[in-house]
């Protein structure tokens, strides 16, 4: 007999929910859908030969040890071409103590999380936000707060006016989640001074910061921000970068920058969470550096992506109806579409899908529930060019039905707060 | 100024130690020392050829998918191979909902951990046991209660003395942890109607049992014993398996089986933990399996270490002195070692050292401190043949000298239970 064992499961496991993006995932995978919806880097910015030429060396010279248990910090070379590249192009000071290889960044977050939060920690986080984060955070049952976003970034000022509300009611934040450059979901970037100014403000409430840096390096216009990490003079950042857009996200290969005492606690986490990152990917990631093939390859793959963006921008401008605006990324993956109030794109979900054009609802994104109605995250890395202009051309015709159909239902619907994205 | 932020630690992160065998490991490395204190498969033993036929393949046939991010329960035809597999050998009966992949057997360990271990609830575990089980619990401050083994594995009737005397004092377990076959440390294998026993005690009090086996297709005597999954009728059982054996531990590519429910939640508890595992490693191990090389390469590792191992305890028969038992495992990697009672492993450690040889101590895997003290584990599988020797016989001589050095020392020294292996 197959019994239920659900009254065993711990508190933290009764609070987990299987992701309601993932289920909407599922509906976006039929072929003749055109899908904005993933978060996926396009396989053509692989660099598979070079791939191959690096497995190949490394089984035939060096596989007893590529193929071996590694150290949970992760293989020194690899940590050594990482300081010195983060020194050169991000200005960011760190060595073999202070760097530690995870799983994927998520893992980053994870061990972070594992390491940091107790039941009902408060963490502050941006309206919009990446979900992969605050669901890390959620499954140590941490609370969210959240910020809101403008066209450059989380807002400082609100930022402390809310910390300084919180702590009026006895609440003090441990830390806050930022993802300072081209955000998922939103695309925008938080610039230097507001960089600074939230250092300062959380300096002056004794509190960490967590830079996720997935996406800097993929920048096609302006000019680089420097890193929050680079600005932190106290230690108090936790950087985390990837090799998941710049190589490939299938050896789940990233790292961690912080301070020895931190990251050694990381470590001891990491230690009883997966042993060490797989031996092989860190050698591939290795190679990819050494032999120099990286950045030579990010302008590869920074000149595809910027083509995309275009593309989709241009066809924005071109599909969407008066009164659908959007945020102009200057790197990155995605881009955010906000319509007007009387639609949501929730409801809206399932014309998109009868018309085989597909997004995620912005919604998902807000884990306060607390807007993203008249939102959606629409990726333009992973679908081909020709798909991004039939795609958009879909969606702007989804969007005008939409709001043809809503027009004269507006009771209940909020007023956005200027220059707010997607705000309440 | 570099500050301090432990005073923002979790309760669960201030509860974390370095491992105290990490510590002592790195004095192993030493290359003068014939090391038997790492856990490590022979790279002889890793099938590089087989290897870089499969990544060449995969790189020039499938290169975008194997590079791409996968889904979080793993590759559908790795887990569909598994399946058959585990089907044929080991009369387990699962699909594709009751398969998850892990980043090793370890995240299986810290999924299972963090989806049903709140603080303070008991964990039974074996006592020598292996400490990254010991170690994943306590991450999620549970606490261990532990039950001796002899010859045949654990003692059913003292299981279950323990855990009648837990629950008279109000104290029920969630679950039993346990390495069935060739167990970590102690090289012992529970007899089939053992395992029937234990299961029925656990059902009585409404426990889970974590099946950890890493091990079983190491068999190098004797008949195969049933898994306690497949002797499982009602789905208690969360069974861990695991390529690192069998294939090679770079990929951190393992598994685990268990109910469609539970599977369901540990697959929730994984997408936030690294979202998924690396997709290179689990499409190099579907290949290991649907080209048949994982048969035929298992018969070499066999041969391997079983030569190996024959080395090893004809060696401990030759150099050990008089009072010196071990356990003769029939397959696996570890024997356990346990010297007069005046001897303390510990102490000999330096000896030990000064000698060029290497082991570890016993009391490290007794987490609550309650024995080991005159044991010692050795692994078989990593040293060479000659090193097996040569080592052992190294070994034997400071043994004999600690004798020497103790002799008349006996002042609070435990008598041993009879059979019980370490106790105290």
């Amino acid at each position: 007999m197959v019994q239920s064992f659900s009254h065993l499961f711990s508190e933290r496991a009764r609070g987990m929910r299987a992701s309601e993006i993932r289920e909407l995932l599922k509906l976006t995978q039929r072929p003749e859908i055109i899908s904005f919806a993933g978060g996926l880097p396009n396989p053509e910015a692989f660099p598979i030969k070079d791939i191959k030429n690096i497995t190949d060396d490394l089984l035939t010279k060096r596989g007893p040890q590529v193929l071996q248990y590694g150290t949970t910090e992760g293989v020194t070379e690899l940590r050594e071409a990482l300081a010195a590249r983060l020194k050169r192009d991000k200005g960011i000071d760190g060595d073999l103590k202070n760097i530690l290889i995870t799983s994927g960044s998520q893992q980053g977050l994870d061990l972070f999380s594992k390491v940091f939060i107790d039941p009902h920690d408060i963490i502050i986080v941006s309206a919009p936000t990446y979900l992969g984060g605050t669901n890390a955070f959620a499954s140590y049952q941490a609370q969210m707060e959240s910020v809101p976003l403008d066209e450059q970034g989380m807002i400082p000022d609100l930022l402390e006016e809310r910390l300084w509300k919180l702590h009026r009611h006895g609440k003090n934040s441990k830390m806050i989640y930022i993802i300072p450059t081209f955000q998922n979901p939103a695309g925008v970037t938080i610039s230097e001074s507001r960089r600074k100014k939230i250092l300062d403000v959380v300096a002056n409430l004794d509190m960490l910061v967590v830079e996720d840096d997935p996406y800097s390096e993929l920048r096609f216009d302006g000019d680089d921000v420097r890193s929050m990490k680079a600005l932190d003079k106290e230690d108090r950042v936790i950087y985390l970068g990837t090799f998941s857009k710049i190589l490939a996200p299938g050896f789940r290969c990233a790292w961690l920058v912080a301070s020895e005492e931190i990251c050694q606690k990381l470590t001891v986490a990491k230690q009883s969470t997966d042993l060490c990152t797989n031996t092989f990917g860190q050698y591939v990631a290795y190679e990819y550096i050494a032999r120099k093939m990286v950045d030579r390859h990010i302008l590869l793959i920074r000149k595809m992506y910027k083509r995309k963006r275009d593309i989709m921008l241009k066809a924005f401008a071109r599909y969407f109806p008066k009164g659908v605006t959007w945020t102009k990324p200057e790197g990155g993956m995605f881009a955010w579409v906000t319509t007007p109030p009387a639609v949501d794109t929730k409801v809206m979900f399932d014309q998109a899908i009868a018309n085989n054009v597909a997004y995620v609802v912005g919604t998902a994104f807000y884990p306060m529930a607390s807007g993203g109605r008249n939102s959606m995250r629409l990726n333009f890395t992973h679908p081909t060019d020709e798909k991004i202009e039939e795609g958009v051309k879909r969606l702007g015709s989804v969007i005008e039905a939409e709001i043809g159909a809503t027009s004269g239902k507006r009771r209940g619907i909020q007023r956005q707060r200027n220059g707010i994205i997607s705000g309440v």
